[in-house]
């Protein structure tokens, strides 16, 4: 299993018993995320035992309560557990201020490295990267600075066609990490045997895009084409279409023209107002416009298989 | 009924699905209070149908997260409710700093009036008063500054004593204010009828004392000496004793002691540790020391009757 999202509260606004707000953990290429973090999100860790030791990196998409009340208890709550490892914070500027000044009134000394990626810019950027993961910020388009967050295994290496490469027994073991990473293979007498007679293309890569909060907003869609999972909010339902605009945010109706004009693999809904009782009306009003859609609820978890 | 507190919370430090951190929402002489505000306290309020228009005054001990990493939320949500009332919130120097940086940089605007007040003296002082309850700080032993509360019913007034009143034609109807309020009744020729002969003393107003975070620590005792209900903070047993010493706790034995010491009528024990799992062993460690001790538990609510 290469892609797994558990989703730990996928409600707007305000905190309900059954209806807690934004919060997902994301496994990727046995690399973890934890995306937003509303209130309560440390004990909807614990619910579905999730591990706060892989918690290291954690993305914020903007400030609004409902998508970082819980970071502050959740940084705590680490220290009062003895962590030792690095925590990176990765959200809108201010969020360090928030944090710091809480822990300084608090008299709460972090014992743990804790590392702020303070996020300012207005276009996509690549803001994690390491062998296995990439992270890029989607700006969306909401009240205040907004970012959704697209995560991408690294393209894989070339696989070996070893049947071809014994052909020529002046490639030896050694020379076999440059032919996985697309070298040519130049002979001693300069003749060059091309990459792609000895390797073929790697597998294709795993994407998953994170939108949250967004009014509909067609720039996004260049960034997350193709992606096999988009989860994008939606918020409304097509008969609350102008407050939807007003407040900036989506409905399911467009949320699922956005996934169809992309041409996701997977779309899936969530954000909900509280002011509807039947989810389901989020996937009606979806699926005509885009098949594969899912609904979010608190628990779901989706997995999506290695390429391999 | 006179006197009403319903448990929100009552677990120390981390959050779990069954162990909500340390809040309370009281009822005295139809006054509305909430003390503390651990995160998940707007949640835990919903659950209790505690509706969340008579909370007018917030209370907050310490600023320890487990104390008030709720309190953001909540505000977010009374404005989010289109709140139009005033709501106090008395607390710790800093708290005012901590929810206006987070109001600001959320760019929310809060419609209702909200007003801080700053508590930073060491000694108790008066910091609430109106016509029916008055409260109290009671100064703590922790590793911050921390204050427990002490709520009043205010003096009630003098019960007439019609019987003796009718042997005085010359007190009118008019005159009984001033009877109630313990004034003697001058007669014309300047002869006093004493109050107490036309009076009965007033019934005794009852008295709830929260103390928590603290470590065993005998000062408060001539602040709570004598009230009805004494919540006192036992996150450790004896088998921790040293623990709870290094870090200002205190045993539940040592909460029985200040109860008794203090002679009040009854002992709420909670904050526990979530060390331990068996709650009932808190009780069986109190009750030898002071017989009237009762455990605090998610959801629990203590009726004391009006004294009339």
């Amino acid at each position: 299993m290469s892609l797994k999202l558990t989703i730990l509260g996928c409600h707007s606004a305000t905190p309900r018993t059954f209806a807690h707000p934004t919060s997902q953990f994301l496994e990727i290429n046995n690399r973890y995320f934890l995306i937003d973090c509303g209130e309560g999100t440390q004990t909807q860790l614990r619910k579905y035992k999730i591990k706060f030791s892989r918690i290291k990196h954690i993305f914020i998409s903007h400030l609004h309560g409902d998508h970082f009340y819980g970071l502050i208890g959740l940084i705590s709550t680490l220290s009062l557990l003895n962590r030792q490892t690095e925590l990176h914070i990765f959200g809108p500027k201010g969020i360090k201020e928030i944090i710091n000044l809480q822990l300084k009134l608090t008299k709460s000394w972090i014992e743990y490295p804790l590392y702020f990626h303070e996020l300012t810019s207005k276009k996509s950027e690549l803001i994690f990267e390491d062998k296995k993961v990439e992270v890029f910020t989607i700006p969306l388009k909401h009240r205040i600075y907004t970012n959704g967050f697209l995560f991408k295994e690294k393209p894989k290496e070339r696989s070996l066609n070893i049947i071809h490469i014994k052909k020529y027994p002046e490639i030896e073991i050694c020379d076999y990490q440059n032919l996985k990473n697309g070298k040519d293979f130049v002979k001693e007498n300069g003749e060059i045997i091309i990459n792609n007679i000895l390797t073929s293309d790697p597998p294709p890569t795993l994407q998953y895009a994170f939108c949250s909060d967004t009014a509909y907003f067609e720039d996004i869609i260049p960034l997350i084409e193709n992606c096999d999972l988009l989860y994008h909010e939606s918020t409304f339902l097509e008969d609350k279409k102008d407050l939807a605009k007003i407040t900036k945010h989506t409905t399911a109706k467009q949320a699922a023209r956005i996934a169809d004009k992309a041409n996701v693999k997977k779309l899936l809904l969530g954000h909900y107002s509280n002011r509807y009782k039947n989810e389901n009306l989020f996937l009606e009003e979806a699926k005509p416009i885009f098949t594969n859609t899912e609904l979010s609820f608190e628990g779901k978890e989706i997995k999506i298989p290695s390429k391999y």
